[in-house]
């Protein structure tokens, strides 16, 4: 009796979401968590996904290091390899995404829970990225992030600052926009600056129409969020650009995470910050 | 003859300003040298100064550490001790500013070019981090500083942003402000951060009447700046809010530098960046 009591009282204690980031990949690859990443494994770094054919990996590979801001890579694959040790042990990406979108010639042909029956001997793997490690390092410092007040997804504009092309990749920078009071605003830029992987420190604060946002209240991708009268908008760069940019590109065959199902890796958030 | 053309060379060659701290400061004490500091010693960090008795000088002390921001301590002395050896070698603070302001009840008793007839043995002398230092560091990443290239004097605000008090100072913080356009204003703050004893990162930016500026074309010291559209006001802390906390007390003596007259010192602007 008093073990069936320890035993039960164990499982109810255990915590349903699991805690690192290799625990997280086996649930997703078998299975049981279907949804967005976004809370899994608190601390690890998330990152987006582009996989991509060899013959436009190298310009892409090129794209991205030349516009570090919306795509810091933290991962490339060797051609038809589904591994990315860098990032986590026993990391394979055709299982461990809980959804992906498969697309032909720029329209989706597929979201499929694995890539076993799409994976190719010529695709490379890019994983970039993403903002949750920074906005987790702003909520730990006491910033409030409108977007998760609102329970929605944070609002992201298109720009008329052009990313620098490489090949045939080449497009506007899209941002995401955080409304902040001046003072978070100046800690914000603090303290972004040290994760130069994850996007970094903004690329832009206040007037919204220095960089071509016509009507902040109207976002291109996300929900619109309140801007309160002592609050600017405060802009990163965002991991939507290089996903926009491939699209423009419409290639013939190529992959990326489902929306808000992201790479979870073994790597802490920590881990990313420069100082 | 060679001897004689080399010689007139080397002379003409030889810069007239002295390239390090201690050579500025033996000029002023020999007089030498009669106006603002600014330009003088280029690289090396000058100082505020405010000399308080004794009585007064640890509620001053204490009322620096509340307040970092504004009033960074980059050196104090014991009572009556004219020197500050961790500022620079041989620095008597008796001679080695251009000009003086002498205090009695809150009102100029007198603007000497030395204190020797003034000196006092319960004086604690202060070197408070001044702004020279970061706008170097700013000027040298190429960022434009609006009262350098309108060659007039940075504007500053009293802001409705209150110090803490210590004893009996205390009053609003004093801001200076410099427009610059959103990039760089990010970009600013990444540098000024690294500078956290000369005023460190800005306490605003944008809306200038969140912090209770009517009117910013009204500066309450310096010049009037123009602010062009795409720019937005960045404020720092400003070493004239000690200055303005001590002329409220009023104390019944006490000496500060005279406006743009400042202490150079020996230590390097790249020895107070923190990384």
């Amino acid at each position: 009796m008093a073990t069936a009591t320890m035993r039960r009282t164990q499982s109810e204690d255990r915590p349903t979401l699991p805690p690192t980031g290799i625990a997280a990949r086996q649930l997703i690859r078998r299975g049981a968590h279907a949804g967005p990443t976004n809370g899994l494994a608190p601390g690890y770094v998330q990152g987006n996904l582009a996989i991509l054919p060899h013959r436009l990996a190298e310009d892409f590979m090129r794209f991205c290091q030349l516009n570090p801001k919306p795509c810091p890579l933290i991962g490339v694959s060797a051609p038809g390899d589904w591994r990315l040790p860098a990032l986590g042990e026993d990391l394979d990406i055709r299982t461990d995404l809980p959804r992906y979108r498969v697309w032909r010639d720029g329209t989706i042909a597929d979201e499929p829970t694995d890539l076993l029956r799409w994976w190719r001997d010529d695709l490379v793997v890019f994983a970039i990225g993403c903002s949750f490690s920074f906005e987790q390092a702003l909520i730990e410092d006491g910033i409030e992030l409108r977007h998760f007040t609102c329970n929605c997804t944070v609002p992201m504009y298109r720009t008329t600052i052009e990313t620098v092309p490489a090949g045939p990749f080449h497009g506007p920078l899209v941002v995401s926009m955080r409304p902040m009071k001046a003072a978070d605003a100046i800690r914000a830029v603090q303290i972004t600056t040290r994760f130069p992987s994850v996007h970094g420190a903004p690329v832009h604060l206040a007037k919204p129409e220095a960089i071509g946002i016509k009507d902040i209240a109207r976002p291109d991708w996300g929900d619109p969020v309140p801007i309160n009268d002592d609050e600017i908008p405060v802009f990163w760069a965002c991991g939507v650009t290089p996903q926009s940019v491939i699209m423009a590109v419409k290639p013939d065959f190529c992959i990326t995470h489902y929306p808000g199902a992201m790479l979870v890796t073994d790597r802490r958030n920590s881990e990313f910050a420069i100082m």
